[in-house]
């Protein structure tokens, strides 16, 4: 690509930076940046400072704050015994969609994957740990991906924990509502087998 | 979506304001932000303040630049007799890669498209016919789309200059290189026909 301007150019290679965003498509958001009014890239520019400047993370529950403290972890009507273990801040926020939980969070940072090096010290184990030690704590729910590296890390946790007299459950795996039968892989459809629940009229 | 914090909220509404950028991609691109070092989102929003605050448009052609005069009509090496009329900036980028046009430029940043609502003095003709006027140029290329509304505004250009001793071509349309002829619509391959060149053995 040849560019007539250095400024356009360095736009361009600092947007494509961004995952999935390749020079082509960098170029046609920046000209489209130029063609909108200026206040919008301008209004983008101090957003994107400020979202690594002033953002701080949970000291409790390391879920993206805009205090020490976030406001699920300060909200003393919410249940201080039960704690939501995810892998990061995108399932806090799909968890909170669904109204269903009205316990805490614990973000690890990520799954323990030894083929991309992410080691357990890496994650925020040592803090959930700790939390757990405290006593306070009476059921962790995993709710990681059902993937090796998910796995991983519950056992890792668990190995961890198994001598505080804390219960451990994970997120039920099944078919999706909605979802035909037909379509289910066999593991899924198995495990919802094994793990049926009682069937109970709706209200 | 329900957000732990205001200032990730803020960029990712910023960040989804983009073309072609929903909020989950917005909100994928902020936590990448986010775990990359600070500096890349710096870089980022210091390349897209300076991208809107620094630009300029050459006077002569229109073209993105970061002087009044942009580097191509500023080259007295280049033919000042032809100018190709492109829609944007992108054109000129795309046919300056091809190496074959050493003339200059001229940006109309649009097309006629009542639709659309873009009318003839929304765009650059103007200072076009104020060029052919002044009586140097001897050649106009047309490398507009080939749509109705490139075609409307080549008519349009076209009915303004015609007292002028000016000769307007237009691009080839035809068959695209390695392309096979039984794929190609009866529009362009008609076309291709009608405006065959002679066969000249490469040399």
């Amino acid at each position: 690509m040849t560019f007539s301007s250095k400024v356009l150019q360095k736009a361009v290679e600092e947007i494509a930076q961004l995952p999935g965003i390749g020079r082509r498509t960098a170029l046609r958001l920046a000209l489209q940046l130029l063609k909108n009014p200026k206040s919008q890239a301008e209004e983008l520019a101090k957003a994107l400072y400020e979202l690594v400047n002033d953002i701080q993370f949970c000291q409790k529950c390391h879920n993206i704050s805009d205090s020490a403290i976030c406001s699920i972890c300060s909200n003393s009507y919410r249940n201080q015994h039960i704690i939501c273990v995810v892998e990061d801040v995108r399932d806090v926020m799909a968890i909170e969609n669904t109204q269903q939980f009205n316990g805490l969070y614990h973000v690890l940072n990520g799954k323990i994957s030894p083929l991309e090096g992410i080691r357990p010290s890496d994650l925020t184990i040592e803090s959930l740990v700790h939390k757990v030690q405290q006593g306070t704590v009476r059921e962790l729910i995993f709710a990681l991906s059902s993937t090796l590296e998910g796995d991983t890390t519950i056992f890792y946790i668990h190995k961890k924990i198994k001598e505080f007299p804390v219960k451990c459950t994970t997120i039920a795996r099944g078919i999706g509502i909605g979802d035909e039968l037909e379509y289910a892989d066999e593991l899924t459809l198995g495990s919802s087998i094994a793990n049926r629940i009682l069937y109970q009229e709706k209200l």
